[in-house]
């Protein structure tokens, strides 16, 4: 392992798709609804980026949200809409989680988090699943106001860090994110827990992990 | 209507999804099959852009198709994934094209097709769908190497029209699209057949066609 790592959070630490019961009650439909919802999300991110108007994630999520629910035709209320985008900051860690990180920093690996998110919101979602503890810092695209896979994003764990790229590795769930992280320059771990296809596009991650488990012993 | 208009080509003049019965022989699956690959090739000319390494869009093109067969499980050989492809270039206009077309020349306005095709496919495309004679221009993002959303993409019309932004229509049916344009300062038509929510993202497009034929009159 490299002397430092840097995680993506959503979907790669936090299991979004815990929403699922949530968005269920409110909506009467569940896995839909959430992949609507965060493919709008990530298309706004790119999108946005590329017009170059950056707006922040928490705006985006809640702009897909109502994109998803004009979709499946779900009538949520000012209230039930603000519950779930909060909803983002109160996601458990997958379970391999704790165990990775706290394996990781006892053999003196640093550690951080590089998100879309803003840096409020990474915050709490990382103190509410209990993982605050493991990072010297939470990274946040807001700094330099663009989304990945944009180099600049990469760069600022380069720069928290202070070491060469391919010392730093890259752990995330997204396989977009993996292969930009990839293309940035560093070794990227690919965590693809639940067996999607690899990414036929872009430079590819020198690891592919069946979960965060396997970090600390490589 | 303005003095010259910029067309979208996949989705708004020509018919993809039209491709549905030729994978539907293949693979034994159609609309799923298709929304991944659409999907995919959309995110690799998002994130290709973002990462600042541009692959020309019949290469994405395979490259998704090959990520939906992982997908969907299908096993396509070299000699389907080559026609799949190539068929790209054989799809129908929409049946409301070519009359607004015809009767937007016989007015005068001037046209052009703005695509994140290659030259190459682009122009096969438009005589396949006997709809080349309608264009005095057909630009391609290859030009910048970058796709749309990207300002630079649009401005390509700009520079072919010679004419300022706002005094150029863009007609797109791909919301991202639409909206992107908008941002530009185009002066916008969505044109959305399906009856697509509205994105909540972005400038929002100046004018929502239901099809082409509201655009001679306007």
């Amino acid at each position: 392992m490299t002397p430092a790592v840097a995680f993506d959070l959503y979907g790669t630490l936090l299991d979004f798709t815990s929403l699922r019961e949530r968005i269920y009650l409110l909506t009467g439909n569940a896995s839909p609804f959430i992949e609507t919802w965060r493919a709008k999300q990530l298309q706004y991110a790119f999108t946005s980026t590329l017009m170059g108007r950056y707006v922040d994630f928490e705006t985006l999520t809640a702009l897909a949200l109502d994109f998803a629910a004009a979709q499946h035709r779900a009538d949520l209320s000012a209230q039930d809409r603000a519950a779930l985008v909060d909803a983002w900051s109160e996601l458990p860690a997958y379970p391999d989680v704790v165990p990775a990180l706290a394996e990781l920093q006892k053999r003196g690996t640093r550690l951080a988090v590089l998100s879309n998110g803003t840096p409020g919101a990474i915050a709490r979602a990382v103190e509410y699943a209990g993982i605050a503890r493991y990072f010297e810092a939470l990274l946040s695209v807001d700094a330099v106001q663009a989304y990945k896979p944009r180099p600049e994003v990469y760069h600022l764990a380069v720069e928290r860090f202070a070491l060469p790229r391919e010392r730093i590795s890259f752990v995330s769930s997204n396989g977009w994110d993996a292969t930009g992280a990839a293309e940035f320059g560093f070794t990227v771990y690919w965590c693809n827990r639940g067996g999607v296809p690899t990414e036929t596009f872009g430079q590819p991650p020198a690891h592919v992990v069946p979960s965060l488990a396997a970090l600390p012993a490589d």
